[in-house]
This record gives structure tokens, sequence and C-alpha cells, in this order.
């Protein structure tokens, strides 16, 4: 440790009781969700407000010790396990857990980022108000990590990124100045929007510790259907259909590929087929509308009518109740357990244009299938934003291990495609210590440089989550 | 001149016909559109693409000399005017005018800074789409100045600033390097999101040369309504009883002051009360539609009803033709050219949160009338972002020098009292010279701070548009 008396001031500071130094009571904070880091720290310390975030980034600061962000420790990609060098400290948010305010009439919500995604969300619907953002994880991810990863998921199609969320940001600098941006305006073109820089830097640029978010009108009504469609240039040709009829009533299209299926219905009792005749390929859609006067139904039959028409639907089901389209959304959405539950994968998180999702898919698929006989591609995702996770299972039979081996050579094959169609190699989830490598091998030269002189300029000593992103 | 060679290189590059030295030839390049600023240059440049224009700034900054980038010149607060020291060459980008690409599927067009909005509208429709921005001066101002100040303007509040509006850029660095970010993907987690430096910079760290632009589906109904409200206060929970019974149904949302109908009525012919009866304030909402199948008319009346119910409304009239819809916008769109004839005003563009304008209003109001008992304020803008233009005149028979040389303290006030509802001193026209130094005063420390070390970052030499921002 470069300053002895460091756990000593940490502990005058918060409390005892929020330092933690133990192996044992440090452990949950040092593994990552899918268990795939393992780091070590000198200290977990969980600070109970900004100011004392700030005293303790600047007492790592002068220390010359790291400092490691951690939010609910949801994150897929390791942005928030410490390295095993155990040289830094692993600074715990979730003790900022304050709503600070609502503001009805700006559409605002002020939130301290330890709070988690479904408070935050309880907080919006209390008012009669929408927050959008919605994750599978939201009962335990925390506001400062979907920040930290600028998260996705379902809604982006209609509402954003948590980029697009965001209106301001409180941030404690690697020096342990405190940045107040916490405006909540719609327009504001005084300099440089700095806000853009912490949001999806996974913590390597400063800690987020509030933020003001955007709200919504809540939506009254919605209309459900899962549809087949036969190929995945019938599932784009079916989303600008619906967007031109129905533009932003359009809240989620989500394509789902037969493989996904099979696994939910092998190893999740309660999904069953939603069509008697199966199909390669499924698109679930939902409309939202925020007035009962629509007739919201009526308008997505019309649209289904006409593509059924033009060739682009093979059959569809609309939900008839709500328990229906629960129906309908679980086999979306239990897709990360039916997975889970057939064994290991080789994961996927990508996106390309929109209307190269078609050429993607055939492109590699093909090639995956002389690179490995027999691999399971299972493939499903937010196809509206051009977002597919790709996931490779073993082909039956095949050692595990000898698969898991072989994942380097997938990751190279599918990123390769991936780059040459202009897309990204992380859509949603970022990069963490999981992608930190390819990512420099893919990136544009320039814009890594780029990304060199920003952290450099705002963390000239390296101290803010080493090892992650860059 | 540091460099004596660098006019002969720069006509071995672009031609002769493309570098302009004599002062008659450069005058309308050195004059800003309000004709505030009046610059000087060693030369004005043309270039065809971006790598002239990559090497155009390389020279220069081989050379040390400063570069100023100017699009359409349509600024509003000086920012591509160059400073009256001569020292700088500048960089006029409206050469660079190709639409490189449409992708309907993805809802994307790449098109060069130097197309002016109109084409890029223009574009957009060709393809059934729609390319939302809209401004008085669509048909000179340029994508790139669109780009660089962060443009809003009155779809804002249904469609975003032009940095909502923008998946990809390709810039032109300080030193001559050229960044392509030219992505068009709506989900990547690859790092920093360097394009959000770059929007909003007004040329401060970079050219931008080219950029992917997000489209829309067209809107295939419109119903229009004027409305006369009460006071501000009405006008804010009117937008939120739209917001909830419409969603982004509400396209345009527009207050209006009395005062500025007065000078409408006043110099321009064509314009009549909508209403019989006056009122302090008037309100312009236009609810768009992109399904034929929606009862938009029977939707804006029954919320209008309520609102009469509520006491949020006196009086509307609801526009039974495109022509009267026209003329409602006539009202509204015509502020300038009304205000212009009416002879000079002190402006301010600001912002707040939607929630506190009528608060501004109400203090704003009482200081200025405290500070010169007569002076005429006219104040109108997008309500539905917190933004109102808000600019006033001297009192009948008040000496027009008199006034003008009482800008700062007027300045003064209205800043002091925005900064302390915690808003913005210049919501959408940027900085340029005319707000650098206020900024200066009214931004927080550290954010100050946090901007001059971007600008350092990237910019060491400090010679991208040097004067403006910072």
């Amino acid at each position: 440790m470069t300053e002895p008396g460091l756990p000593a001031r940490l502990v005058a500071l918060v409390g005892s009781g929020f330092v933690l130094t133990g192996s044992a009571e440090m452990s949950p904070y040092l593994t990552d969700y899918r268990g795939n880091y393992y780091g070590r720290a000198l200290a977990v310390v969980k600070p109970a407000n900004t100011e004392e975030v700030a005293t303790i980034v600047k007492l790592c600061f002068d220390a010359g010790v790291p400092v490691v962000p951690q939010g609910g420790n949801t994150g897929l990609c390791g942005g928030a396990t410490p390295l095993p060098d155990g040289q830094s400290v692993l600074v715990n948010l979730s003790r900022l857990n304050r709503i600070r305010a609502l503001d009805a009439d700006n559409g605002t919500l002020c939130v301290e980022a330890g709070c988690t995604l479904a408070a935050v969300q309880e907080a919006a619907a209390a008012a009669g108000q929408l927050f959008p953002l919605s994750l599978a994880s939201g009962g335990s991810c925390e506001i400062g990590g979907n920040l930290s990863t600028n998260a996705g998921g379902a809604q982006v199609l209609r509402y954003g990124n948590m980029r697009e969320l965001t209106l301001g940001l409180e941030v404690v600098l690697p020096d342990g100045r405190v940045w107040n941006g916490l405006r909540g305006l719609r327009k504001d073109n005084t300099g440089y929007d700095l806000k853009q820089l912490f949001i999806g830097a996974e913590g390597t640029l400063g800690i987020i510790t509030a933020a003001v978010l955007k709200l919504f009108p809540a939506p009254k009504t919605k209309a459900t259907a899962w549809v087949n469609v036969p190929t995945p240039a019938a599932a784009v040709a079916l989303l600008a259909r619906f967007r031109a009829a129905c533009g932003d009533r359009v809240g989620a299209f989500e394509i789902v590929g037969h493989p996904l299926l099979e696994l939910a219905f092998r190893h999740l009792p309660r999904c069953r087929p939603p069509l008697s005749t199966p199909s390669d390929w499924s698109v679930l859609v939902e409309l939202i509308e925020p007035s009962t006067d629509v007739p919201l139904l009526a308008l997505l039959e019309r649209t289904l009518d006409a593509a059924i028409g033009a060739g682009e639907v093979s059959d569809a089901a609309i939900a008839a109740t709500q328990s229906q389209a629960d129906a309908f959304w679980n086999l979306r959405e239990n897709a990360n357990e039916a997975q889970k539950s057939e064994g290991f994968s080789i994961k996927h998180d990508i996106s390309v244009p929109v209307s190269r999702i078609p050429e993607f898919i055939a492109r590699t698929d093909a090639a995956l299938r002389v690179w490995l006989p027999g691999v399971r591609i299972v493939a499903f995702g937010h196809i509206g934003d051009g977002n597919l996770h790709y996931n490779l299972f073993p082909p039956p039979g095949e050692n595990e291990k000898t698969f898991i081996a072989r994942s380097g050579e997938a990751n190279r094959i599918v990123y390769g495609l991936v780059a040459g169609l202009e897309g990204s190699i992380s859509a949603e989830h970022g990069l963490g210590q999981l992608k930190r490598e390819a990512n420099c091998r893919y990136k544009d030269a320039v814009e890594l440089e780029l990304m060199h002189t920003i952290k450099r300029a705002l963390d000239p000593h390296g101290l803010m989550n080493p090892g992650k992103v860059l």
C-alpha cells in the first residue's frame, strides 16, 4: 500500500461499518455478476453522500491509489470488478440512494447514483410519469451503473439509450473536485457538453454521484403481437412499415430466432409456442399510446394485414389479454435463463446498421458453420436498434472445454464481420475488462488516440478504474 | 504572417479560384449575419472535400496559423467571424455539399458539412422521410454550422436538438488528422462518445466535415391551434395536459407574448389577430401524426375543451385549413422581421426549467421595470423546451443610443435571474464572441476548468477558432 494511513482515514471519514477490509466481507464486491472476474482490493468503502465520495477520491488521489467505482454490480463485462493486483480502493455507491427532486412540469427527476433502476421507475410512476429504461436486472442495477455503461434495452427504439434520457450530472473528478452539472434543461448551448464524456465511460474519467433524468408521459394503452416472419430481411421491411404507419407508437420491435425458442420450450415449462406453425424468425412488436381515444388494436391489425399481403409476415397472433402479452414477452425476456440452463455459450452483443442485419446474419452464420460444423447459433435482440445478441452453443456432443478454448476464434470471426459492416462489437454492455483488448483491435486508430488524449487530460495519473475501457 | 509560403501552398492545393485574399472579395465572409462583428483574415479558402480541409488545417498547424471554420454564415453570436487581428485563415465549407448516402431502412442520411439545411430536408423528403430540424435560415444555413452550434428550433420538444439528431461525425482535428466517426448506429458502447465533444463546440476543437443524421417517418396529418392563455403558468399547465393526453404527438408548443403580436400587426400587413379577444399570452400548439387513422382534430378539440374547463385556456381557434395554420405560424415565425422593423432591441436567448418559466417572467419583468420604467418586453419562444427569446425595446421616446449603451446592465439583470433559476444564458444560439465573457461569469468554475482542460488536450496550440466559446 502506497499510503499506510489510508484505511484509518477512510474509517474516520465514513465510519468503521462502511470500510470493509477482510477478504470474506469484501468478497461479494470483488466478483462480477457472471462470475467471470475475480478482483482484489485494499478496501471496499461505502460512502453515504457526494461529499464523502469526493473526500475518498481526494485521499486516494493524494496517496496515488486507484479507485474502482461500483453500483449494483450487475454489469456483464467486468467493468466494476477491480484488477487482481489488489492495489485499488473499491467505492460502492449503493448508499447514495436518495431521490433528490421530482419536477413534474419540467418532466425531470434528480436521483443519486445508488438508486436502483426500479426505485427510479417507481418514483416516476408515483407522479404518473414514466422513466422508460427497463432492464431484466432493474431491481438490483443502479442508476450510476446504467449511466456509466450507457444502458440500453428494449425501449431504446422509442426513448433512446441512457444517454438520451439524461439532462444533467454530478460527478466527482479524479482529483476529488465535484462538478455540479445537475441542470434540468432541454436546451443549453453554453460550451462543451461535458456530461457526455462521463456517460458510457465506465468510471474511467470520474464517479457519477447524481443525475437529472428525463420523464415521459406514461402510455395508457398497449397492443402486442407475436409475428412470424420468413427472413430477417422481412423483419427489417416490417419495421419500416410499422414506423411509417405508426411512428413512435412502435414501443418495441424485437427479433427472436427459433433456436432461442427451442431452448425456452426445453428448459422453461411455462413457455409455450405462441403460434401453431413454427418459423425460423419471429418478431415481438408492441405499440404504445398515451391517448385512450386512439384505436390502437385496429391500427396494429391493419398494419399486420398489409404486411401479410406484402409477404413480410407468414402468421401473427395479437395478444387478447395482458397475460397473453406477458407470455409473449416472457419468451423474449427469459432468454438469459433459457440459455443458462442449456450450458456455456460464446456471447456477442453487436450492432450494425438496421439495414445490414440480414447481411450480417447470413454472412456470419455461414462463416461460423465453416469454422465449426454443427455450431448452434442463438440470435435475438433489438432489431429496431440494429442490436443483436448473437450467441454460440457447441455442436451436440462437443466437449465444452474444447469449445470454450475456441472462443477467441469465434470472436474474431464475428467481430471481423461486424467491423466490415461498420458495426459495433459492444452495442449495449460496454467494454469493461471483457472487450478492452478486442476494442483496441477493431477501433479506428485516430479514435483510440483521441480516447487516450481525453483520458490523459482528465485522469493524468490513471487512477480511475484502471484496466477498463482503454 | 508567420509563414510567407502559406497562400501559395493553399492556391496549389485548392486552385486560385478558391483562395480569396483581396479585402473586397473576402468581405462577405468576414462579417456576421447581424452585422455585429467585422473580422479580418489572411485568406478565405474554399476546399472541395475532406482531404483538402485536412491538408489546409495541417498547413496552418505547421505554420502556427489559426483556423476559423465557417458554414452558411448565418450564426447569431459571431462564432464564424474571425477576430479583427487578421492572423487567421477562414475555411469556408460550402463546397462540401454532397449528400453522400441515404439508408432508408436504417433511417439515416450521410451528408457533408456544406449542405444547406434545406438540401438535407429535401433529400429526406425525396425518400418519404423527415429530417426534423427546421430554422428560419434553412435555405442558407449549413449542416456543419447547425452541428457546431447544436441548433434548436421549434421541433426540439418532439425530436430534440441537432445533438439528438446525429449518429456519427467526420472531423478534421486541429493537427490535420481526420477522425472518421461516420457510424450509423443506434447503439454503440465501445468507448467515449467523441462526437459529443465536437457538436456544439463552435469549431473550437476541430472542423466537422460530414455527419450521419437520423431520419424519421414523415407525419401525414397535422392539427394546429392558436390558444389564448391567461398566464405563463396556465401555458405550462396546458403543456403538461397536452403531453399527458397526446404524448409525442405534440409537435410544437410555442408561447407568444402580446407585445410581439402588436409589433407584427404594426409592421407586417399580412399578419392579423387570430382571435377577436386579445390576450397577454398565447400558445401555438401543433399535433402531428404519422397515421391517417387517428382522429387528430377530435383529440385536439377534446384536450382544449378540458383545458377551458380547467381555466387554462380563455379562447382558442383551430385551423380549419392549411392556410389558416400557416397564418398562425406566420405570427410566430415572423418575429425577427417584426422586431427588426421596430428598431434595435437587447436580445436574450435563455432557458430555465419549464416549471420555472412563470417565475422567470414575473421576476425579470419586475426587475427590468424598476431598472428602466417603460421598457417594452417582447417575450416569446419554445416554452416546451423552457426556452424564451426575451427581448427589450426602449421606452417610447427613449434615445436609442442611450438604450444601447445600457445593454450590459440589462444583460446582467436577466442573466443573474437566469442563473438563480439554474438556467442557461444561451439556450440555442451558442456563445461565439457575443457571450464568451458573460459565460465565464455565470458558469460553474469547475465546469470552466474542465472545458479549458478539454480545449488544451485537443487543441494545445489554441489554433481552432480562437476567441470563441472560451
